[in-house]
């Protein structure tokens, strides 16, 4: 069949849109119609030629939202609504098993290297393959997906907004119910407010943290992260050392620290500002290709605890529908997170629009 | 009252034997006849000036095991066996009652400058105060010790031997059960196999751990650190990456790894030498002051958590018996790691022993 993409040619420049060719299902496959998709940091990364596993020509794209049309799974049927899964849930191997990790490698090299399991493509246009991209390409308005890289939800929630939970939310408020399992009365400092750290803000409420400390250069977040949940505003500008200052607001540190920039510095700010004795960091944001963390030993070795979390520790299969049913339930916000939205044809402009600032989340409805 | 003690005058110097002056408790303080204590790593970093907050004139020693005296508290009477622990467990402060760490700081403030609660010294010489050490001092015949700072002990373990318990048994075993809780059929590294290691190994063969890799640069350590339940000896010189290697040898890396040096660059292959997904790496050794620890982030996001443990994690009031009483059961073997006996006008020698190598632990006998 035929269907609509964008497709990204290089690192650096534009995507371009085309009618590429696709391929159908093979078995454990899955054709699903796109109807939503949010456009994130890692697409730009990943565009700007920065990521040094980024594969081109390739279709983008990793957070959307759709409908089966056909189904090479015994658990999927046409009709469902899913959401794409760049963290699959084989449910089989060591790391499904392990009950310890969400990070499932069944189909890990494949997926790197931007090939179905199976090793091919099932993109092309004018008979050269296309790659796919974190084995979802949901750039595209058709794709084809590996059954267990597809979360399967209610029928009734809408593809303009849970698509966001295909990455930013889930990897938000994941960090925080999944990773950390934040506890009712804990302390939290959040660094930087952009879509990731109001999805962790609101994570944090929801599991009845007491103090919600935010922390953001820029005072114009302040407003939004105060509807998410956030009690205190700190502007590491204000403060002549913000992690004196953040140990002092909390009484001898964060219970919980979270960061959500990418930018090593504020990583050991974040572990040095949580609690002697039980402080725990988790990493979210995604730090420059060899850029390292430090900080002395006895940070650690007095029992504050360096950890990470990708996915939000989100079991996709298993636990992307319960956030779609909080969102449904009023516990989860998206719809203020959702600011632009834009045709497929302009999504260049989505990514400007991340570049500038001005936006927390465009979402591309086809 | 009067009292032998091994008095460190300055940094670098040997310790003299002194006849020393020693006031009764005052209230919550108790009087212990020291029966043994053995001589550890921290009393010769102490000594050696590196510690930056090394003070002196001060009665070392923090490895003891004695009987009550005199009490002014009312959970001990004269004739209680007991350790004193240079981390005490007040049961009352945040710290004990967070129920997530060991670290209770009820009397922090004033131990860090070798006094008692109260702000004052209990020994002195011709009028001039000599200072506690680690709230415990038991390179003297009596001390007198907060009472929060005691656990108490069945009356029929040995001195000479449980003496151990005060410090080295507890850090190593206790990192694998407070600390991590290690689960039976993991597998464990573990970096350096001095008396930390070896007693890190007998605490994950205690729990079941299926592989337990030691990792030392002295050949000369694997007979003992088999004895103790090690299963595999690497020796870092014998292999081209150590940290793939260790990956190889446990089918994708350690479950949990221990770092029981305080070398930096080990720390780091400690983490890295954990599996992707869970992998726990603790770091129980102490980095020379200013040494830092670094890492790429990824390697967090990916799964792995970087931690320490400091005395194991133990309560001591409440988990120091408990490894008394395993030590009488025959599940912890501490005989075998008490490779010298000294009286204390030899003391020094326990250092030179120490330095040089041949002794894992000397303990003085008073």
């Amino acid at each position: 069949m035929q269907t609509r993409a964008a497709v990204a040619w290089k690192a650096g420049a534009p995507l371009t849109i085309e009618t590429v060719e696709l391929e159908g299902p093979r078995e454990g496959e899955v054709l699903v119609e796109v109807k939503a998709t949010g456009v994130c940091h890692t697409d730009a990364y990943t565009l700007s030629g920065a990521d040094p596993e980024g594969l081109f020509p390739a279709i983008l794209g990793h957070e959307g939202a759709g409908v089966v049309l056909e189904s090479k799974v015994p658990w999927l049927k046409p009709g469902d609504h899913v959401i794409p899964l760049y963290t699959p849930e084989c449910r089989e191997c060591k790391f499904c098993l392990s009950r310890k990790t969400n990070l499932c490698q069944a189909i890990r090299p494949t997926q790197g290297k931007g090939l179905m399991p199976d090793g091919t493509s099932r993109f092309s246009l004018n008979g050269q393959p296309i790659l796919h991209y974190m084995g979802t390409s949901t750039f595209a308005n058709h794709i084809v997906v590996p059954g267990i890289a597809l979360a399967k939800i209610r029928p009734d929630a809408p593809f303009d907004k849970v698509c966001y939970i295909g990455c930013g939310v889930t990897t938000g408020v994941g960090a925080v119910l999944f990773t950390a399992k934040v506890e009712a009365g804990a302390n939290v400092v959040v660094f930087g407010l952009g879509g990731i750290g109001l999805n962790v803000i609101q994570g944090a409420k929801m599991v009845g943290a007491n103090q919600i400390i935010g922390v953001d250069i820029n005072p114009a977040r302040e407003a939004m992260a105060r509807r998410f949940g956030m009690t205190d505003f700190v502007n590491p500008k204000d403060v002549p050392n913000l992690v004196d200052h953040l140990v002092q607001m909390t009484d001898g540190g964060a219970d919980y620290s979270f960061e959500c920039v990418g930018n090593t510095t504020l990583m050991r700010q974040a572990l040095e500002c949580t609690h002697k004795g039980w402080g725990r960091s988790i990493i979210i944001g995604v730090a420059p290709a060899g850029a390292e963390i430090s900080t002395r030993p006895f940070q650690l070795v007095t029992g504050r605890k360096w950890e990470g979390s990708a996915f939000g520790g989100a079991r996709g299969r298993t636990d992307v529908p319960k956030l779609v049913d909080w969102y449904m339930d009023g516990k989860l916000q998206i719809d203020e997170l959702i600011t632009h939205k834009l045709p497929l044809e302009r999504i260049n402009e989505a990514f400007d629009l991340m570049h500038a600032g001005t936006s927390i989340r465009t979402v591309i409805e086809f």
